[in-house]
C-alpha cells in the first residue's frame, strides 16, 4: 500500500522540526513540491536545507506546476474550492505516475498542517474519488503562532479566556464576537489598523523563525505606524511577506 | 545573567520534541518542576524519559511544592490569579535559591507553552517583583491541539474560517458566535452533551501522543454516548483523563 506523509516543517526554522518528523523524513522515497509561478527562492532554499539535513534516506524531489487560484472573483470559497480541484488534479497525477506501489511520498507544509493549508483536503479529494488509494500519516508541526507567542514570550490566552484564529479579511469585516485575543493570519490587508479605537495590545511578527525575523508590539493605537512602515519596507525589499500578529484586549470588567 | 528556558515538550510523545528544544535541554544546568500532591505517575515517568534521551549534559532536577488551588470558590479568575501568586512564591525561591548566577535553569511544559499554561505568567510575575532578574527564552511546542487535528488527519479551519479555541466552562455556557469551528480543551464535563442538537461533527482525542491514545470522531449526537461512555471508563482504569475536541459545524449557507 502507498503511504503520503503529510508533514509540519515549523514556520521557517529547520531546528523547528520535531524528532518524529526526522524520523518520518528518513522514510520517503518521493517528496512532492507544487511550485508557484513565482516561487520565494528564500523558502525554496530553506527546504532544500531541511532535506539536506534530515532526509537521509536516497529519495526523490518532483515538482507539480501549482495552479493559478482566480483572485479576481469576490467569490473566495468557490475560487479556492475550485483552485483545490485542480491542485488535486495536478497531486493525483504526480502521485500516480511518481509513486511506487511500496512507496513512501511526501508533501511538506510550513507551520503546522491543521493551520490554514489545503494539503489534507487536496488528498481527501483525491480518495474519494477512488481511483487512487494511500494511507495517510499526519506529523504536527510547529505553527507560525506558536512561534509568534514564543517568540514575544506571551500566551495566547488570558486566564480561563478563549483564542480566536481567523483571517485578515475576517478581521477587516468586524472584531470576532465572544473573544478578546485574537490571532491574525494571511492578511495582506493590515487589517489591524481598523481597529485602532480599541484598547487592545498587538504582537506582531513577520519572517518568523528565519534570520530576517521582525517583532513588534505594543499599545496598538501607539505601533500601527510603525508596523505598517516596516511591514511595507520589508515587503519591499524582499519582495514578499509572511506575518501573523496578536490583538489583546483586556477582559471586559462585569 | 541567569538565563530560564521555557520549552513545549508536546502532547505526550517523547518524539514531538523539536531540534530546537533538544538543543536547550543540552544546555540546562538545573530543571523546575512543580509536583501536585497527586501526581500522575505516567507524565512523571514521560517528562523523566526525556530528560533521559534529551538532557545529556550533566543537570540537576529540583522539585517544588505546587500550592493548592481552591477549586471551592465560584470566581475562577481569582482563584486562579491567587494560584498563581503561590506558584510564583514556590518558584522565586528556587530559582533565587538553587541556579546559580550564569546558569541555565528551564521548566518544561506539556503541549505548547502558548495554551493554557500559566509558566509564562508566573515568570512575568516573578520578574515584575524585582528582586530577581533573569532572561527568559521560550520554545513552542507541539500542542494537543495540533496533535489531535494530526491524528484524526483534519484541518482545525474550514476554507477562509476563523478556529475559536476555549475552554469546557466557556462551552457549557453556549456555542460561540461567530465560530464554527471550535476546539475544547480543559472540559471536566463533557461540555459537548450541550449542544447535542447542533448539526456538528466531533474529533475527540484523549492521552495524545502516548501509548493509550484514544480517538473517536462522527457525527457529534450520534458518537456523543460512546465518547462519554469510553471516557468514563479511561478514567475509571487509569485514575487520570486528558482530553480534547474539535467541533464542527457546517458553515452556515448565505
Ligand atoms: C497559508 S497559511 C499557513 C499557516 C501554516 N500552516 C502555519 O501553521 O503557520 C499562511 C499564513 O501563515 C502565517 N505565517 C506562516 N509562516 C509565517 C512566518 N514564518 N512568519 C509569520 N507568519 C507566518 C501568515 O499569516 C501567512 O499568511
Ligand atoms: C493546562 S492545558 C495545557 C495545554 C498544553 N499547553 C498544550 O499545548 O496542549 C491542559 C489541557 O490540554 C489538553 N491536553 C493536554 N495534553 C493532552 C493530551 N495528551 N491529550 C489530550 N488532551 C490534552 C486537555 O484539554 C487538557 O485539559
Amino acid at each position: 500500500m502507498r503511504e503520503i506523509i503529510v508533514a509540519g516543517i515549523g514556520a521557517g526554522d529547520p531546528e523547528q522540526v520535531t524528532m518524529q518528523a526526522v524520523s518520518a523524513l528518513q522514510r520517503v522515497d518521493v517528496f512532492f513540491v507544487l511550485d508557484k509561478g513565482e516561487v520565494k527562492q528564500e523558502l525554496v532554499d530553506l527546504r532544500a536545507e531541511i532535506l539536506r539535513r534530515y532526509a537521509t534516506k536516497d529519495h526523490r524531489v518532483v515538482f507539480g506546476k501549482d495552479p493559478e487560484r482566480d483572485r479576481s472573483t469576490p467569490a473566495y470559497v468557490e475560487a479556492v474550492d475550485d483552485w483545490r480541484r485542480r491542485r488535486a488534479d495536478v497531486c493525483a497525477e504526480l502521485i500516480a505516475s511518481e509513486l511506487g506501489a511500496d512507496q513512501v511520498g511526501a508533501f511538506l507544509v510550513w507551520g503546522d498542517p491543521s493551520l490554514y493549508d489545503s494539503t489534507l483536503a487536496i488528498l481527501d479529494d483525491i480518495l474519494a474519488r477512488g481511483e487512487l488509494s494511500f494511507e495517510i500519516e499526519v506529523i504536527p508541526g510547529i505553527s507560525s503562532v506558536s512561534t509568534l507567542a514564543a517568540r514575544h514570550r506571551v500566551g495566547l490566552n488570558q486566564v480561563g479566556r478563549p483564542i480566536h484564529i481567523t483571517t485578515g479579511r475576517r478581521l477587516a469585516a468586524g472584531w470576532p464576537a465572544d473573544a478578546d485575543d485574537v490571532v491574525v493570519m494571511l492578511d495582506a490587508q493590515t487589517a489591524f489598523t481598523e481597529h485602532l479605537d480599541q484598547d487592545a495590545t498587538i504582537y506582531w511578527g513577520a519572517y518568523l523563525g528565519t534570520p530576517d525575523e521582525l517583532l513588534i508590539s505594543g499599545p496598538l493605537h501607539e505601533v500601527a505606524p510603525q508596523i505598517e512602515k516596516t511591514r511595507t519596507e520589508a515587503r519591499t525589499r524582499k519582495g514578499w511577506i509572511m506575518d501573523t500578529y496578536l490583538l489583546r484586549r483586556p477582559i471586559p470588567k462585569v
